[in-house]
């Protein structure tokens, strides 16, 4: 009770605790090590362009992380590529990924230097030609040739500073550099 | 009528229609601009670490495609990192569209060449220093630093031949190579 009342109370600013956040960035300096997070999923095949990812539990700040249910994404190919629409498909779900991130971004960089935002939204557009991933071109990537993502956002601040925050977004950094991923596959 | 009974029957492997597979990949031989899609989403900021996505209309195969309902995908934090825990984070879901295009990619192409899969399960894991994202070291990178899958195939194929059919995955494409992202913030 005692060390309660005697806490600064919690301040939000964008709808972020920055006295949590504060006191996180002191813990990260004073301990680096604490930095280390990692993620993890868990994917099942269900049948043709359709399957679902399981996200629970990560490790980070030292410590496993269990959260009490799991979060579950389905994706699957709409009719025109083969499959039953039951799920946004994998590259739009990487649209998503970015949006979020580039966003959750701002916000909290925004927070921690007392930016107020009123609202952010935001659309993406990505080409790609599937001849890349069907195999039939071999001079046309697989992914995306390029996106575009259009921010718009409430705020008295400047826009190419807002710009500079949301390019903190782990997302932007993963999708616009080459990163090692090791794939290993196993039959039984 | 007699068309319609004139027509092959659809022959699915791995859940697959490859006679509708087949069908697609003489339409794009023959017309290659056919190939050219674009994907969309629109993202809007709740407050904090959460938002939310909408995904629905697409351009490829030559038309507009718009789907009968929208798809809407929900980000947000964990305790540990200041959110509310609301859905997965950002850099989470780029682990579940990794995993659904690799597992995707895989069954596609294996069916395209009568390869029969039974099941497909994945465990993906994303190392992340969190210093990065926070700014308070500028030599760690804002995203992972690499990322693992281990792919379980029930099948009788080779497991190299497997792997080297997942990597036709657009997902392993974008997030292993780098991308053009052209990001615009706009403030009202």
């Amino acid at each position: 009770m005692l060390q309660q009342t005697m806490e600064k109370p919690s301040t939000k600013i964008n709808g972020v605790d920055v006295t949590a956040l504060g006191r996180t960035l002191r813990l990260l300096n004073e301990e680096p090590k604490l930095g280390a997070f990692q993620f993890r999923a868990s994917n099942r095949w269900i049948g043709g362009g359709l399957n679902r990812s399981t996200v629970q539990g990560f490790y980070g700040a030292g410590e496993e992380h269990g959260r009490s249910k799991a979060f579950t994404m389905t994706a699957d190919e709409p009719p025109v590529l083969i499959g039953g629409d039951q799920g946004a498909n994998p590259v739009e779900f990487v649209l998503h990924a970015l949006a979020a991130c580039l966003t959750t971004s701002m916000v909290y960089h925004a927070a921690a230097r007392g930016i107020e935002i009123g609202a952010v939204s935001s659309e993406l557009e990505g080409d790609i030609d599937v001849r890349g991933f069907t195999g039939l071109a071999d001079d046309v990537r697989k992914g995306y040739s390029n996106v575009r993502v259009k921010m718009t956002v409430a705020s008295a601040a400047p826009a190419n500073t807002l710009e500079t925050l949301a390019k903190f977004s782990p997302v932007y950094d993963i999708v616009s550099n080459s990163l090692p991923v090791e794939l290993s596959v196993e039959t039984r």
